[in-house]
């Protein structure tokens, strides 16, 4: 288990890889975000982006899934507190693996035995070409005295 | 249909409202975010939140879901551009109802027919705290000629 004081700047992990399908981009547009070029393949055939593309807070979804599995579950998470900044980068199609890959890059310590973790996340598609960016801030517990 | 040029600092929506249920939260938690204070409501307990809460990708999706419904559908929406900035203010707890607002607080014009919405979003629970904050940018297209 990491605690706040085991956290450094330059941290990083290399996370595993998702697949995004067609049946899952249409079921979380769905649930989540039903605009016409998450949900409907023959409107997005006419919109901006030619055929449908994930939700934003699906790709999202889809890193924070990746960083749970690949880093956070060996970490004495509190909470996440916010994001500072978020890039969509390039459209995330049916079909697409991306990669995670995480750093830390900078850790504040706080009061009542905690640190603040700031956090700079990836995602890359199967061309190696940058899709998703995210900067986040997480609470992490100090070691128990 | 709101094109960019009918946008402008100042237009506000209030949005419909959503209830999270401990269902809700359980499932998008395995789905996307699985730490233990999303999933189990047994290790949760001992957790800093002392019971189960929403995943913050969750309270995202939810603002997106009544932002769509409740604004983008009318808008001549091209693609999120990303988050500037999202802060999650109170843990979302299991029968927590979130109304949102939204605001556009810029409107850029941009070339090749398109503008550049900055919205301000807000989610507040039933006992009119705030809950969650985020502000994004939306491309939306201008009024063909």
């Amino acid at each position: 288990m990491r605690y706040a004081e085991d956290l450094y700047a330059g941290l990083s992990y290399s996370l595993g890889s998702w697949t995004v399908t067609r049946e899952q981009i249409i079921e979380f547009g769905r649930s989540w975000d039903p605009q016409p070029f998450h949900v409907d393949a023959e409107q997005a055939r006419s919109s901006y982006f030619g055929g449908l593309v994930a939700s934003g807070v699906h790709t999202f979804a889809v890193f924070q899934r990746l960083a749970v599995l690949g880093a956070y579950q060996d970490w004495a998470t509190i909470a996440g507190r916010g994001v500072r900044e978020m890039r969509f980068r390039k459209p995330v199609r049916p079909g697409t693996t991306l990669s995670g890959s995480f750093a830390v890059t900078e850790v504040q310590p706080r009061g009542q035995g905690r640190g603040l973790a700031v956090i700079r996340g990836t995602l890359h598609d199967q061309h190696h070409d940058l899709v998703f960016e995210v900067i986040m801030e997480t609470l992490v517990a100090r070691r128990p005295a």
